[in-house]
């Protein structure tokens, strides 16, 4: 159950039991290989990182900062007050993006958060703001340390959860859950999603800031150790951590002596959204990579976030630097009588739970998520096995019971991506490629494939730079 | 994922998938056989039973029956009101016991509540009234459509979950959970123990019969249902069916008008006690099982239960008789510095749960369970398989994701037991010997194997009597 450096630069797993292993390798329709070929034009790259000396250790520094990071709920408050937002800014999923190449449910989005801001009545007069670029600008959520949900959109009026590492004191942010189907974040904007995100702001943010504050620290990272032993991979399964949010604010929420018709509504709220708790998970989960940023010589993904028309990584090793390619269209279910032709490409800074070795990556703990993402059981089982083989260890504080207790895979690797050609397997939600649409449904997506072989050019790059 | 009835009597299963055979039968250490020998001196009942031509047809109509319920919570009420409980009757988990045959935490479980209802002053002043039976008298929890988890004492000021079939109007009922450790029904008195059943009364009774009065009736079976996607077994694990309890009732109760305060202090306790959604697994079971009872020549169990003296049980073919054997030592995990010598008896109705199903039957569900009650992952996985030897069908409605969504086992088959000496699988808390000590541990115990041909036995009877 635990991962230990090999000073060669590889990783032996130890621990993982003979049910894991043929579980896998018997029962399911698995195939693992010693050696399959890498990306193709990738060998010089690799061949480069991986006799770069600094790798070994740069690798198990970062993935030691990621691993010692909690994450506590400390509050919740206005993006204005905690991001310094100002009228007019907006943040958004994914790597940069210029409003000429944003997707139908990133303008959706962008439109709904301008008339809530009050720039616009209506929503779509809002587009010559955005075509024109005045007084208005767009800036990733990741560059505010924060992260977004499908657009991901954040306006200065939104109320965020706010999540602190106790040993720094860095902290990291997130908007609050709408809901699913018609929701802002999936591009629709129509007037009951403005009446809603008024509500969150008028009622919610408040109720949730003063019941934070009362009860003082909750330890977010603790709660996904215990969803994953509620079948939640955290990701598009959330609801065993809403549930328990919900337990541990109940008892100050009550006391903070609100009008108690709000506070019934702030309950059904939370407890009719399966996916409130994403919204924390999300901030968590980045709050830990953060603490990997900028090691020298490390191929450890730090992040994976998509704008709607781009999927990004960035690593430890390269800054601030993102490499990006198409996003893609997930597989998957769909909502009512949409279909593939409706959907948008694949959205959102929620791959930062994939990149911190839950959602997708967890799957094998979520089984009954192949009823909402698509796939079968035995896949979701073989999914995380697979994800084991390009990580560079298990993070044990989130075991997954059915695989022995096997930790969450961790800390993605450029290198064993590029060398296997396993893509990270993503569970996400899909937006209406039209603007105004919502959510059409839920699957599973992967990056493009040629995002990893860029970024293995530039840690290859910097490697041979310092030789 | 159904099963249908062979005219000949067996069951056919299908749709359970060569991924579930592969794991049971290739990844773990099970062994099935079509054929093992039979439990000793079985042979001539088996023969009749076998061939009593009312079986097919009533084990198919036994099954159909359990199957057709669900159980609303309807209300919580004083047991005085609802099982018409007079000062001095006392209710008891398992079959008929007598006080000179109780075990410790039985005698502690009486002696605390005569306490609490006044009888004496100091609870083991209460000794001398139950030895001599002067204006007390002890009766089986399941003779009153009640259920009581472990010692499961119930006294007339107790308050307790209603459950109601809405088709027929039939109700059951249990106590309200106390949490673990020093409580009652493991057998503790002590003061703490005494003042939190008074509080228990005063407060938490009352408060959650106004919300289930103003919340309207919630679907029981549907919870549990949901719990098997979240890592409950709905026994030993009922932390997730907790918090949809909490969240069910969270919006009536914060307008329920009662003392913030005091609110503040149920949405602890509740958040507390993982446990306390055993309490309504347990008189759901109980209500669905009670629609199979009285159904002649079938074989099929519709109650397991254990006075921590001896475990009976009752089939659907042989009226309210009890088949009864010496209770078994729980092997499992302990608390602190408890051993196996410290441990009662099996004890307890909240093996009505595996008669449905659940618990032990559904281990596989709930793979976080080993590290409270023993065994290992493959375990828990192989159990399930196990217990679907000697069940009569599943039941779709309680799923189980990662056996391919593979339904509970469910209904018991007396027959089926006794030709595979197959013993049903429980999950159960562990009270201690002595009278006052509470709960020492939690572990995995079968009935005694006896039962099983005596009941046997009596269905055969039957059937002679009938030809």
């Amino acid at each position: 159950m635990t991962s230990t450096f090999d000073p060669a630069g590889g990783i032996v797993s130890t621990g993982v039991s003979i049910f894991a292993d043929a579980l896998v390798d018997q029962a399911l329709d698995v195939s693992r290989v010693d050696w399959r070929p890498p990306m193709e034009g990738t060998e010089s790259d690799l061949a480069v990182v991986a006799t770069d000396p600094l790798r070994p250790e740069a690798n198990a520094k970062a993935l030691a900062a990621y691993l010692g990071v909690q994450g506590n709920l400390v509050g919740v408050a206005p993006a204005r007050e905690v991001l310094g937002l100002e009228k007019g800014q907006f943040l958004h999923a994914g790597p940069p993006l210029l409003w000429e190449n944003a997707s139908g449910p990133m303008r959706g989005a962008l439109l709904g958060a301008a008339a809530y801001e009050g720039l616009v009545d209506d929503p779509e007069d809002a587009e010559a703001l955005f075509v024109s670029g005045d007084n208005v600008s767009l800036e990733p959520c990741h560059h505010r340390s924060a992260v977004g949900p499908m657009a991901g959109v954040v306006s200065p009026s939104m109320w965020m959860w706010i999540i602190e590492d106790p040993e720094s004191g860095r902290r990291t942010y997130c908007s609050l859950n709408e809901g699913l189907g018609k929701v802002l974040r999936y591009g629709a904007y129509s007037p009951e999603v403005l009446e809603r995100l008024r509500w969150m702001s008028d009622v919610l943010g408040p109720v949730l800031a003063k019941a934070t504050a009362d009860t003082g620290p909750v330890n977010v990272t603790s709660i996904l150790g215990q969803m994953l032993q509620m079948g939640d991979e955290a990701h598009n399964r959330n609801r065993a951590g809403t549930l328990m949010l919900m337990r541990d604010l109940a008892p100050a929420m009550v006391q903070s002596g609100f009008d108690t018709g709000d506070l019934a509504q702030v309950f059904s709220f939370i407890g009719g959204n399966d996916h409130f708790f994403l919204n924390l998970a999300m901030p968590a989960c980045k709050l830990a990579l953060d603490a990997a940023r900028d090691i020298e010589g490390s191929t450890m993904v730090v992040a994976m976030a998509r704008n709607g028309t781009e999927f990004g990584i960035q690593t430890a090793g390269t800054g601030d630097e993102w490499f990006t390619g198409p996003a893609q269209i997930a597989d998957g279910l769909y909502l009512g009588d949409y279909g593939p032709d409706d959907a948008n490409p694949d959205i959102g800074d929620s791959a930062i739970t994939e990149t911190a070795g839950i959602g997708g990556f967890a799957m094998a703990t979520a089984p009954a998520i192949v009823r909402f993402v698509g796939g079968t059981v035995p896949d979701a089982l073989a999914t995380t096995r697979r994800m084991n083989e390009i990580t560079l260890g298990n993070n044990d504080r989130w075991s997954i019971p059915v695989l022995d207790f096997l930790g969450a895979p961790t800390g993605i690797d450029v290198t064993k991506v590029c060398r296997t050609a396993i893509l990270p397997q993503i569970n996400t939600g899909m937006a209406g490629a039209v603007a105004g649409t919502g959510q059409v449904g839920a699957g599973l997506v992967t990056p493009p494939a040629e995002i990893f072989p860029k970024a293995l050019k530039a840690l290859a790059d910097r490697a041979r730079a310092r030789q």
